[in-house]
């Protein structure tokens, strides 16, 4: 032992701080590990239920990490084991009941997602046309002043209603994609999956796009299917990596509705939830992809003769058509194509910046009180109204309606025009047509329509309003996509470059592929996506040929703009104090500072024996507020035994798993001999106290440690942790890289991770807030300020 | 210590079986873990450079697993840390250097390939033109005899071409799709990425396409790309993970340029290659295929007025026409889709079994020396041309070309149409049109042909003798692809139900419609690949109207086939004796067998001590084959002191990286004293003997054990492993269950895995080999074994 004690000197220093450790256990270093996590656990009990307030006023946000990992405790293996052996042999084993019942739920959730979608779009589209159709006719009848004061006094109501939908339940305001992005990054916002937040959130947005305020409803669309799969499956997944599997596809299916585009829906569920490319999920993604896909055409194709898909009642961004060549575009236009997504990866970067400054003027001075914030949403629909309606008014140019050369196609779009002010039927206001129809016919417009239809000076107007409303727009208390907004005022951006390329060289491509270029290097450079948005948009576009223009656009668009600042999604998330998100991969900065596991982990273990004491694991579970715990075996050498998260010592507590020991004398001394109503059968404990089945079925709600009730009697009882215990816990070394431990504990989907010493001794633990880029920054400026105090005291 | 002895009777149990060991190290046991490895590492110095021999004779190929983890040494911290700090202030860093570099290879990567694919495009139509039209020729003229001949004899040169490409290099045969899957999961097979295997691949495809033989040059584009990027990187590629970033560039160029498929080469590469969605791997693809796809582009836009790109002559799917309502399908005929997705998936199966069947019987009887493959090439070739010609012949139906009503696109397509001995320009004979023109423009032919251009009998007796060609076709040693056949069959086969769902429901949907969905559905059933498929037939296709019916087609297909077998990459890996593939996911049936790493590892460990002596570290690397090696810290507990790997070892012998320690009596008692010219500064050692930038320059050819000389003088003499051993190694409790075990080795892409017990001690070893399903099975029967006698010793 004598040689032990030297080598074990990080784990047995002694730091008795619990009172309440009657002296029975072994000695704890503090207790508290780390004050931010602390301050995190007030809001906990306090602020639950208004987190999205919280959120805003406090910038703090109290949320839970995931873990993806199963605990691969005893219990468990008897639970797998015994699974498996019930059913054997016959037909409808436990696997095949757990596959039906997955891709059922996975079914139900596309249809559910499409229908809440199809809805959305006809009851917003419907109160579009209503509010259009009503100031038209008072346009008509050339009374500017009445139909002013209609449109905004309609503008107004919707608004309000949007307002009070986030009123409601605050976490439904905004995007959505950036909860969604923390969701599958595994990091568990309260509220964000509560069916609440999905009616808020489906109302606040049919009513935001109707108020027509510079919105979309695609990421609401997202959000929306993630929680749709969440409740679904609420009663049904066992642990967080089912949850999150299905929220994947919950997500998959909300892109799949919003733009009718299956495999970016698929990607996008990828790229920002698995870090791990499981095929199984692919599977479920595209399953619930094709359901949802399945159901919008089916209602789309309601009422149709022969039930034909009505493909123009979806999102898509029209047919485009070609010259008799069959092409549109020629190779040496790539340059230009690279042009334009340099600037709107430039536009994006200054959209994002714009959005961070007010963003972080609205924390500041509006978000202390809802009041304000409704008032704010109030004052932006009103400036929106005054803009939208008195841009066209100061900016008349009836254009006659070309009558000759048109495709039926063409017709169509001619239809959508707007008089305004001007002879209904042959001429048309340039900017009445963009602003007075709802936006996604807008950038169909600005797609389709021949090459004149739009003047430079329209074009430049409105891309300058709209894009500064919509900057000012995201923010405010309404649910509010990005991704239309992005799309219009990139369209309106990029046709006004292919004008002005006519004017040069007049042999150039047609104009919509302009305005499609310029549609994807504005988003692209907004949102910065990778492979998925790509794909969303050239499943939009519905062709092929233009593969190549977008991937150019969008990657000279993220490029530039990573120059400058992050994609919109991460500034937001960002933003939101607390919320701990792991990028995909780590700075190399760490790997030259040479940063290792036991220079970043928490260095306090707050760790249990292997058979411990009730009132200490009650105490430990009341001081601290970690997930997971360590299990050092105190009586061999101090080595780490597994780990045991929280919910299953709450749980163990509940139901009273405790007892004395059979023989009383061996506690302390070595591990303590089993407990009496414990059986051992062979090598392998088959029937312990209380089995996997009921630990599990706590999921997700487990007791808390407050509700417990713990008597002095049973305090000084005992509980057998190791059948509970992880024995397979993942650990690091404490000489691993940063890097080596990021991808550990990113691609495995860790909650926490014990750090070990060479001889497998826990001297520190690693959680999701020691990996975090701020974290790892604090770390190295430590590490210099080591150093610098060492020169200084050798010098 | 004496607690210690009792702990470690893992480690210490002796087995002393070296006889060169000198008695100055610790015992060892015994060295030769399993004798498979030994079996394969005879072949590797005889049969290197003939291997695909080898693979066909032997049915055994040896090969490396690959190792995507840098190995975390000290040499390798001082590099890292002095490159950054080498650069720091420049504006032209580390960083950057290496991501210029890596681009413009990548791009290059891309250009070339996408001239390869062109070149191939070009050469093999140019031939197949020619064949077709001289014997088209002498068939106007009624000389069927000499056509024939003619034919005949144009088609066996070019299979003899063909053959003989395969002749020289072996491994060029077959898809290359297997083999770049293979080497995307971490298996190196020998010559796979040679420039040899690049030449004989290519130009064998074109021969073999040029044959006529039922053969696509699709897989060889995918298998030439993958060549094209390791050529291109071979000298600055530093590890293994960064040559396979590359090779998976290559692929998703190959993909791209093989069907003009950017995103499904993007997919395809990820879905194959990546364990671990990284971003930037993401990127680089991406960034690959768009230029491989410009590149493309651009040839193909060569000497067009103003560089418009000639979509025509790229591969596709050509056009899809659509009825006024703008929908080529009805919601009910899903039910259709889905059925043909079934048959298709059954046909997939029996196509996979049919050729599993005569793959075996081939390499039994055939593949025993390359005359008789060679002789069966002709063969085939001599089949093919009989079938090929006499099926028109003996049913010649002369159908009248419709005359009205005929679009520009349609113009095109009755340009392609054969007469055979029909009246040419007026009328066609339908097997012939299948039969006589390029694959790809049968299949277009099949989809675009307005309902009544294929008659029932030719569409059967088409699909019948093509499909059953096919089976028998790959596996002969001709670079063959799979995706035209299958498509062009499965065409077919959707045709026909097309025809006759028509009779009986005239209402339905066009038989392109049809003619798509039952290529995806053959093709699906062949290849079962996820989403990567889906992609590359919507690419192809050109319209995402067809994304639902393609989306369940292929899901259909897929599970109906995955029913009876598995898909025929697959099977033709799995038929590679040797070539240890690890599936994405484990089946779960260890799980319920509660299988734990300590069960599947190897128990055998061959270990280093820190500080070895440079005899025991010659003769270890000389008798045993693995690729790493524990170093067990003899004089602290035996515990794990880290990993060292075999390239490194030699490195350290060749470049003579020993001497005797400064204090000799410290060895043995304790850790040996740092060696005379080995500075140590605080407490980082800067300046070992061999720098990092000498070890990895020797990648990827380290020398050989058998190359470097030891002298007796030499063998006394010490090599201090510590600066060079990975120290912060990746290793799994031996508690750990085998799905966890699989997942950290998989997605963290190891190459072998320390099993060490709760002391943190090796007790053994897991490798690829120990992971695959075949090993996996083998101990679950031992286990089950074990458990018998047990029983019967107690009863």
């Amino acid at each position: 032992m004598q040689r032990n004690s030297l080598n074990n000197n990080n784990t047995t220093t002694n730091n008795s701080n619990g009172g309440k450790n009657n002296g029975s256990g072994p000695q704890r270093r503090g207790v508290v590990r780390r004050t931010k996590q602390q301050r995190n656990s007030v809001f906990r009990h306090d602020a639950f239920g208004q987190t999205g307030h919280v959120r805003y006023k406090k910038k703090n946000v109290n949320c839970e990490s995931l873990t993806y990992v199963a605990d691969e405790s005893d219990v468990w293996r008897a639970h797998e084991a015994m699974e498996h052996y019930m059913h054997r042999g016959d037909f409808w084993n436990a696997g095949k009941h757990f596959m039906i019942g997955t891709y059922s739920r996975i079914a139900l959730t596309g249809i559910f997602q499409a229908c809440v979608a199809y809805a959305t779009n006809i009851t917003s589209n419907h109160f579009i046309d209503f509010k259009f159709k009503s100031v038209g006719r008072l346009l008509e009848e050339k009374a500017v002043v009445r139909a002013f004061l209609q449109f905004y006094f309609y503008q107004l109501v919707f608004a309000a209603m949007a307002g009070i939908c986030v009123w409601i339940q605050p976490i439904s305001g905004g995007s959505g994609i950036p909860e969604v992005k923390c969701y599958l990054n595994g990091i568990d916002l309260p509220t964000v999956l509560d069916i609440k937040t999905l009616f808020c959130k489906v109302i606040g947005v049919t009513a935001s796009v109707s108020a027509g305020l510079p919105v979309g409803k695609e990421g609401p669309m997202v959000h929306s299917g993630a929680v749709v799969a969440n409740l679904i499956s609420s009663g049904n997944v066992k642990n967080d990596r089912q949850k999150r599997d299905m929220v994947s596809c919950g997500a998959a299916a909300g892109v799949c509705t919003a733009f009718s585009a299956p495999i970016g829906g698929i990607l996008f569920a990828l790229e920002e939830g698995a870090s791990y490319w499981s095929p199984s999920l692919t599977w479920r993604t595209f399953f619930c992809s094709m359901t949802a896909l399945a159901t919008l055409y089916s209602l789309n194709s309601i009422g149709s003769a022969f039930g034909k898909v009505g493909f123009n009642k979806l999102f898509s961004f029209g047919n485009f058509e070609f010259g008799h060549d069959g092409s549109s575009y020629a190779m040496y236009e790539m340059i230009a194509f690279v042009l334009i997504g340099a600037i709107g990866g430039l536009i994006g970067a200054i959209f994002n910046n714009a959005n961070e400054v007010i963003t972080h003027w609205r924390m500041t001075n509006i978000n202390k009180s809802k009041q304000r914030r409704f008032m704010e949403v109030l004052f932006v629909s009103s400036a929106m109204s005054v803009v939208m309606f008195f841009l066209p008014l100061a900016y008349t140019k009836c254009t006659p309606i070309p009558t000759d050369n048109r495709s039926e196609e063409q017709m169509d779009m001619w239809e959508k025009v707007v008089p305004f002010l001007c002879e209904p039927g042959t001429e048309y206001n340039e900017l009445a047509s963009l602003i007075f129809t709802d936006p996604g016919d807008s950038i169909r417009l600005l797609f389709h329509l021949h090459k004149h239809a739009f003047s430079t000076a329209s074009l430049l107007l409105f891309f300058f309003f709209y894009i500064t409303l919509a900057v000012v727009t995201y923010g405010i208390a309404v649910p509010s996509g990005l991704f239309v907004p992005s799309l219009l005022s990139g369209a309106a951006f990029g046709r006004l470059v292919g004008n002005l390329a006519h004017k040069i060289y007049p042999n150039l491509a047609y104009s919509n592929t302009y305005a499609l270029i310029g549609a994807a290097a504005v988003l692209g450079g907004m949102a910065r996506m990778t492979i998925s948005l790509t794909v969303i948009l050239l499943e939009c576009t519905g062709n092929e040929q233009f593969a190549l223009p977008l991937m150019l656009t969008l990657m000279t668009a993220r490029i530039t703009g990573s120059l400058f600042n992050e994609d919109l999604y991460h500034i937001h998330i960002h933003m939101k104090k607390g919320v701990e998100f792991l990028e995909a991969e780590l700075r190399s900065v760490t790997r030259q500072h040479n940063l290792v596991a036991g220079q970043i982990m928490g260095a306090n273990v707050i760790f249990l024996r292997p058979v411990e004491k009730v009132g200490i694991i009650y105490d430990i579970l009341k001081s601290s507020k970690h997930s997971n715990y360590p299990v050092v075996d105190t009586d061999d050498k101090n080595i780490l035994f597994g780990t045991i998260g929280r919910n299953a010592l709450c749980v163990l507590l509940q139901k009273r798993a405790f007892g004395y020991p059979a023989d009383a004398s061996t506690i302390g001394q070595n591990t303590p001999s089993i407990m009496a109503n414990y059986l051992q059968i062979g090598e392998r404990r088959y029937f312990p106290l209380i089995q996997w089945e009921i630990l599990e079925k706590s999921y997700p709600k487990y007791p808390s440690v407050f509700d417990l009730r713990v008597t002095e009697q049973d305090r000084d009882q005992w509980v057998d942790l190791r059948p509970y215990a992880n024995t397979a816990a993942v650990s690091v070394q404490e000489t691993s890289s940063v890097h080596r431990t990021y991808s550990l504990f990113r691609s495995l989907g860790l909650r926490f991770l014990p750090v070990v010493n060479k001889y497998n001794q826990v001297v520190g633990t690693i959680t999701r807030s020691d990996l975090t880029a701020d974290a790892l920054a604090q770390t190295m400026l430590e590490k210099g300020k080591r150093h610098i105090d060492e020169v200084e005291r050798n010098s």
